[in-house]
């Protein structure tokens, strides 16, 4: 008999049935429930053959884990490690390795989901309070929000929500501190310019205008200043405007707190708590503010509330999420938040507690103090005479000369000027370092030449006190007096905390999160290592590009890589989630239309399907948004949208559709649609959320997409990360390529600052494109287009054993679904009122995180197993779905009541069944282990049925006091 | 107000108050409850004037885990990853990235403690169970046990399994064919050397003795043959002797299995399953045998019970401990295996499953038959015409030239002989290697120089299959046809399963973990970081020394840093167990009395309150066993040790004494006692299993001691694996230094092979050594010292607070004991029939591992919370234990009934409380919640108390039928 070759005993693409869930077998089987012989066969009844895409996707084939990581190895090889004085808001750091180790690298908290089910995700709505209550304590706030995408984009957001907390004052001027990081005045003032709000960058001591309707200031400033904003604030006050103030979190816990100064809005980045540099970023944005402006705060806040059992229990109290955002009325398309960083940074506070942050925070203070008394005393003059760590030292001529002197020795400075240099130290900075530095600013190459006794500088400095800081401005106040921030010092005690918190959440690592959308598949380990490689982690983003050379390769080939998936000519990697990616795209649009003269095209199309992001990203670029109706079927209704063309005619800047519709299907128009806007002279976004349906098998670029942007956390494999970080990259036609965003600070090769810029890193979230960029290689062509095929054969599996026992929604021409589908709960609940809320908290009793509920459609449930899924999962699945219709009925047919069933007291937790008094219609069995593989492994709810409506009336956004842990 | 100086400031000790759980105000808090003024006052009452160190240990200042790292880095970066063809029972592999990330590097398993209670380890003794199968199915033999250190001691302890197998056969003759390994050779050797047996190295073909009591054979062998064993085995039995067969996993794959030959004892090794060469270890060594031996196999096997519901669950059936050994009987001292690293390579085999492994071996097959056929091609002879994975090569004059041009290209070949080169492939070779080999072979330096066809002769022996193999020993049997083999092959499934497992468990990451003498201290972050680096990864152990010259400084600093920590004057790394560091401390004192011509020392005196591997190791080195009595207070009987003196005189040879005792106080008299034995002439050996209490306060080399033990595994931070890995390395005197154990194939600098062989590898299990490094460098001479003094404050206290409720068996003379306590429960037990089984069950109803049982006294527990435990975690355990105290008085006044109370029905599973009917005199609440911590976090026992009798009449340790598992 002849044996398999080489070639086939090589397996060089074994990852692809380690990302894939069903083997040959299960596929086999799934196929044979679906009455189609083949994956082919599948594919040509589901995807219109107008769009189905020929021949083979322009990718490499697939290499295995090993493989691909030497690859990627070799890439990451090419960046240079320097040590980092660049400072502009981002500063080398240590992650505790216990954090490192059980949050960063551990599925248990990165494969999670938004916790949008907060009876299974109190552990990281813990984690995510006490960012909260930090970032309240460290900058004198009322409130905090739950995190925001970074620095830039907070400012930006603090700018839009100034302008609507002043509806009274009419002026459209938002002034900013010209101090401010580049970044962040570029991301504010791209904002502004399609806001239609004039910014205006100046000395706030001299050039504050009389009228305006918000300021910002940066503290400390961008180059060192440490200035009390008392009297400025009250300046802009006093102009009925606000005030938000860009500040930096480790400087906040030596110096007075802004809120202490009159601050109504404080934003900026955790990044420096233990949060990898990462060539820019994931890190999270924080967003403090006075309470008063709640109601209108971006982005998410968690409120403690209480469960159904008047335990406390803890939740989203303020939710922006996709479905939730009031369309026309949105002037945030804020979603996703940074929940992984955010938390990170809050267990960094914990783990070092005040005291340790205290001593962080003065070791860096007194290194710039013996850095500026050296500088001083070898005769260099600084541009200010306060300062945090942050020294701006005028050169003299030699800026050219003191630059590469640092270059040579692997250090990176801030050129500031024509004729000065920026020092910023951080936690890793030693006395060496410093002695280093002023070697190099003196103009010597040896060590120690500078001749200067640092150790007794030292001592001097110990006897006075920090020298760059006004008296009036040292902190006073103290912070995370919270017992959370004082107990768990020591490792073990540190270990524990981040397990029992990790213990109450349900992850990928316990079961299927099939969440309609959202894409939950595998995120393989190989894909995750490279993400905390030093030499992707510990890049500044700002450091010269010939430093940045493995990156800068990397997301060549990612690009080109996005462009082969989708059939689009050219990627800006920037957007740094798929709210951005919209807005970006948007951007891309009006500016491709303005050159061409059409700028009074200001309508944005919109299906009534679509997600609540889409309208408020059109909002954000003052385009006026006119929904297109859609038939029963969910489709666009084409005569519908002919009617609105005809009405519009050239006003008609886009149309904004998802592909395949949010409904999950594949409407057989799309290419009628895409011609429709295009012979109107508009433009086509193709919302990429469900581009798990069409690698492969179609490409938006081809079939009529002049934008798309891509939800990398969802088809390619990044982590949600319990909420974040996302990434939204767009791929754009030709003809849009000229108008994607750039960035003021570093230049992405052929993107034009002019066009604005969307988020404050000039590659959004650099560190984790390693994981899209180790997916397709590892996938390879063969694996992506089989991914898409599983995907759709899983979800047609589901959808026809489901439909057994509730009505499916919509489906396409030929009986099948897309990658999703959707159930109807509204005959369910009209017999027996047992609601979709009921029937998801009841999922958690067996295990499972609930699909996404009524959307698109109330009263439905929207179902994504995705390819990762095995067929015995989608089994467990359907068998708790089966069983949860029966009790259903059975509160229909009279056998229980609708106070007391297993679904109106849904989820039960351990105290429910530790009752002595069990007083319900059916057993503890029955509630707490309704299905054989619960007795195996249960995960429990930590929290009954929580109160949305207390915690709505009872906003508490800090840690509760320690005594409303006991009980 | 004068600030802290930059030093400081610098924290350069920061990882200190990580590693020691009480802060400086707990540390005052105990303090105080022990009515001592400061930690200075407790040492100098705890431990003995005559033997307290004064002065500061001779190690360097303590440094952060930033540092720590970058200096290990440092070194790590001085050894050369070459491409490895050594073989000899070392060979790359590929440790899958989800094993590696959610097993190897994940605290939930690695933390976890030997299965000793298996109710909350039902998922490591799971893993350990597929183990056995794995061994079982692959070797084709009725059991096996759960792993043993290494191939090595496998094939000696399998020599003396055989000689108590075959009693009526008088000879002392052991037979080893010259092809085993050449390490497996020198550890049998030396084992039968100091065991009275003679061992015959041959052919077995030619030279197999008409007497013997068995025999050892090599399949395929060391140089690669691959031949059938039938007949020799035949003809061993045919003498009334035994036979066991050293094979190679891998090749078990596509070989029929030795058990189908008539094997007695099949042995190996696991480590190319996944587990990295690490320089020689750890790796699992396996053993499988005949179902008429498991009452005298070595090491421990996990069965299949039930518990007290009838519900199918696991225990280690057969388990050889420190306490269970039958002193004067054993011949064996083995007590751990390698838990962690036979698990691993369990879920290898669970994660590829057969299929997968066909295609591995078949690949290594292939590309060695390609090479075969190419060198054959160009004119090279093989010495064998069968092969496996390992072609033995004659090079004519060449053999220089050849190895030295393969250096040159980075890779490692084995020299054999004079004239001849091995060349071993691996999984990780690709067809590029074999081209690069033949082109190394043939005498070129450039590509395809050799100008074969390797496709041609691929597709040519993919026609007519395996080259190498005769066709007789093709394997037929199926193997791994167990569902779990078959199930969790993508990693999303595979990933769920672990987890599953992990959840099953408590480890360090949950709660404390107080076990007497075992010393659950941290294992930080920081220390385990660098066991997964590469670059002590994927060494070979017989790699050339100016490859392994990281590896080399990294010993000599670790030998110099435990040297410093003991006053001993060099250090062995050898031993990979305590075990064998005991066995390796005897030889060495035996090779130096025979030296001095004193071989008539045959006696080791022991006190009756020693560890029973002591007795053991004794009996391996032939020394008769004389038992020294112990007072009431648990000390050595002095006057009991000179009566024995004076009786034995010249014939004493050792006395091996724990110190602190197992009592858990510090002896008075341990420099007297040391003086006696010098006197006698004998020597000291100390044993260090208790060496958390004595570094920085005492040093047993200074003492008295002549050789101890170092358990790196308790006291130097080592994680216990869930049951392994540990190591053992020996420290010694000046005058030992010369018989310390040495290597056969890597020269061990200054030990001579002539000493004999101890561990199969010349520095054991190198791999974790840095974990020791790690946690010595960290904390320095401060830090070690601070350590010690705070483990004693934490066991006094905990010996305190429990003192209210249960009475202390031992105090020193001042009232304070060491580093552990034991508590008597013999008066409890009296009144209330309540034993010390009930309460270690009940304190996993707590969430709390139980402390040591029975050892050294029955009735007892001995407890040791180690340093690392903070004040909180203490005083819960003790809130525990004095709950369960209650409840105990509850059943004496007879509240509760003998039959009916939570002592008896401890643990309690969720099956417990779900129950409809519950009729049991408390209730659920009290049953399985009964403190306050327990509604935060608790860690459900998978299975009620499991029958121990039932598993031990019914012995079943293979995986059951997956029926089994339905219920």
């Amino acid at each position: 008999m002849t044996q398999p070759s080489l070639k086939q005993l090589e397996q060089h693409d074994a990852f692809i049935r380690r990302h894939i869930g069903p083997d040959d077998a299960q596929t086999q089987s799934m196929l044979d429930t679906l009455g189609v012989a083949s994956l082919d066969e599948l594919i040509e009844k589901t995807v219109p053959a107008a769009i189905r895409k020929q021949g083979d996707l322009d990718l490499a084939e697939a290499v295995d884990e090993q493989e691909a990581l030497a690859e990627l190895k070799a890439l990451a090889g090419r960046n240079k490690i320097y040590r980092t004085f660049i400072g502009m808001g981002y500063h080398d750091t240590i992650t505790p390795n216990v954090i490192l180790r059980n949050v960063l690298e551990n599925p248990g908290w990165y494969t999670a989901y938004t916790p949008y089910q907060p009876e299974i995700a109190q552990g990281r709505l813990e984690g995510l309070l006490n960012f909260q209550q930090m970032i309240m304590d460290l900058t004198g706030m009322e409130l905090a929000n739950a995190s925001m995408l970074d620095e830039g984009t907070a400012a930006a957001e603090a700018m839009a929500m100034c302008k609507r907390q002043v509806k009274r004052n009419k002026s459209n001027v938002f002034f900013v501190d010209e101090d401010c990081h580049p970044q962040t005045i570029a991301v504010v003032k791209t904002r502004a310019e399609h806001f239609g709000f004039e910014v205006l960058v100046g000395n706030p001591e001299s050039d504050l205008p009389a009228e305006l309707f918000g300021a910002l200031f940066q503290y400390p400033g961008s180059t060192g200043v440490v200035r009390d904003l008392t009297d400025l604030i009250t300046k802009v006050h006093d102009a009925g405007a606000l005030v938000t103030v860009a500040a930096d979190l480790m400087s906040l816990v030596a110096l007075k707190a802004p809120g202490e100064m009159g601050a109504d809005v404080v934003v900026g980045c955790n990044q420096r708590f233990g949060i990898p540099m990462g060539y820019g970023g994931p890190h999270a944005g924080f967003f403090a503010f006075r309470e008063a402006y709640k109601r209108s705060a971006p982005g998410r806040i968690i409120g403690v509330s209480v469960d159904s059992k008047g335990k406390r229990a803890l939740r989203m109290a303020m939710q922006t999420r996709e479905q939730h955002i009031r369309r026309e009325k949105a002037n945030s398309n804020i979603c996703t938040s940074q929940v992984l960083l955010a938390v990170m940074s809050a267990f960094y506070a914990v783990y070092h507690g005040p005291e340790g942050l205290k001593t962080i925070a003065a070791r860096i203070q007194r290194l710039t103090d013996i850095l500026a008394a050296g500088l001083k005393e070898k005769g260099l003059s600084l541009t200010h005479d306060s300062w945090f760590d942050t020294l701006t030292v005028f050169v003299g001529g030699k800026q050219s000369d003191i630059f590469d002197r640092a270059i040579a020795a692997e250090i990176n400075l801030r050129k500031v000027g024509d004729d000065a240099l920026g020092i910023s130290l951080n936690e890793t900075t030693k006395l060496a370092d410093v002695s280093e530095l002023l070697d190099i600013f003196t103009g010597s190459a040896s060590d120690h030449e500078h001749g200067l006794d640092l150790e007794k500088i030292d001592s001097e400095l110990a006897a006075k006190g920090p020298a760059g800081v006004p008296a009036n401005l040292k902190r006073e106040s103290e912070f995370l007096t919270h017992p959370v921030f004082n107990t768990h010092h020591s490792e073990t005690e540190m270990l524990r905390y981040l397990k029992t918190l990790e213990s109450k959440d349900i992850a990928l690592n316990h079961s299927m999160i099939p969440l309609g959308s959202c894409t939950m598949k595998l995120n393989a380990t190989a894909e995750m290592i490279p993400v905390t490689w030093p030499e992707f982690g510990k890049l500044h983003p700002f450091a010269p590009a010939d430093q940045t050379e493995g990156y800068r390769e990397m997301f060549r080939q990612l690009e080109q890589m996005l462009a082969a998936c989708t059939g689009y000519d050219a990627v800006s990697l920037q957007p740094n989630a798929g709210s951005q990616g919209e807005y970006a795209g948007l951007v891309a649009i009006k500016k491709y239309l303005e050159a061409k003269g059409e700028s009074q095209r200001d309508i944005c199309l919109i299906p009534a399907s679509a997600h609540g992001t889409n309208p408020a990203s059109a909002m954000m670029v003052s385009m006026k948004v006119v929904v297109v109706a859609c038939d029963k079927k969910g489709n666009v209704d084409v005569e519908d949208l002919k009617a609105k063309v005809a009405e519009h005619g050239d006003r008609i800047a886009a149309l904004m559709v998802t592909y395949p519709s949010t409904h999950g299907v594949f409407e057989e128009g799309i290419r009628e649609i895409c011609e429709l806007i295009h012979d109107a002279g508009g433009q086509v976004y193709i919302d990429g959320a469900n581009m798990n349906a069409l690698i492969g098998v179609a490409a938006p670029g081809k079939f009529g997409g002049d934008v798309s942007h891509l939800n990398l956390h969802k088809t390619f494999c990044i982590p949600h990360g319990g909420g974040g970080p996302g990434m939204g990259p767009i791929a754009v036609g030709e003809h849009l390529k000229p108008y994607l965003a750039g960035h003021p600070v570093t230049e992405v090769p052929g993107n034009d600052p002019v066009n604005g810029t969307i988020s404050a890193a000039p590659w959004g979230s650099a560190s984790i494109l390693p994981i899209s960029w180790m997916y397709i290689r590892m996938m390879g062509k063969q694996g992506m287009k089989l991914a898409t095929e599983t995907a759709i054969l899983n979800a047609n599996y589901m959808a026809k054993k489901l439909s057994e026992h509730y009505p499916l929604l919509y489906k396409g021409s030929n009986g099948f679904i897309a990658h999703e589908c959707l159930i109807d709960l509204r005959p369910l609940k009209e017999a027996s009122g047992i609601t979709e809320e009921d029937i998801a908290k009841r999922l958690m009793d067996f295990g499972f995180h609930a699909p996404t509920m009524s959307f698109p459609v109330a009263g439905t449930l929207m179902i994504e197993p995705t390819e990762s899924e095995a067929q015995e999962e989608l089994d467990r699945f359907v068998q708790a779905m089966t069983t949860i219709r029966q009790e259903a009925d059975d509160v229909a047919n009279g056998k229980y009541t609708a106070e007391d069933n297993p679904l109106h007291n849904a989820p039960h937790t351990q105290d429910d069944v530790m009752t002595d008094e069990w007083d319900h219609a059916y057993s503890r069995e029955v509630a707490a282990r309704p299905a054989a593989w619960l007795k195996h492994h249960k995960v429990w709810p930590a929290s009954n049925r929580i109160d949305n409506v207390y915690g709505d009336r009872n906003l508490i956004c800090s840690c509760p006091p320690i005594e409303s842990y006991m009980d």
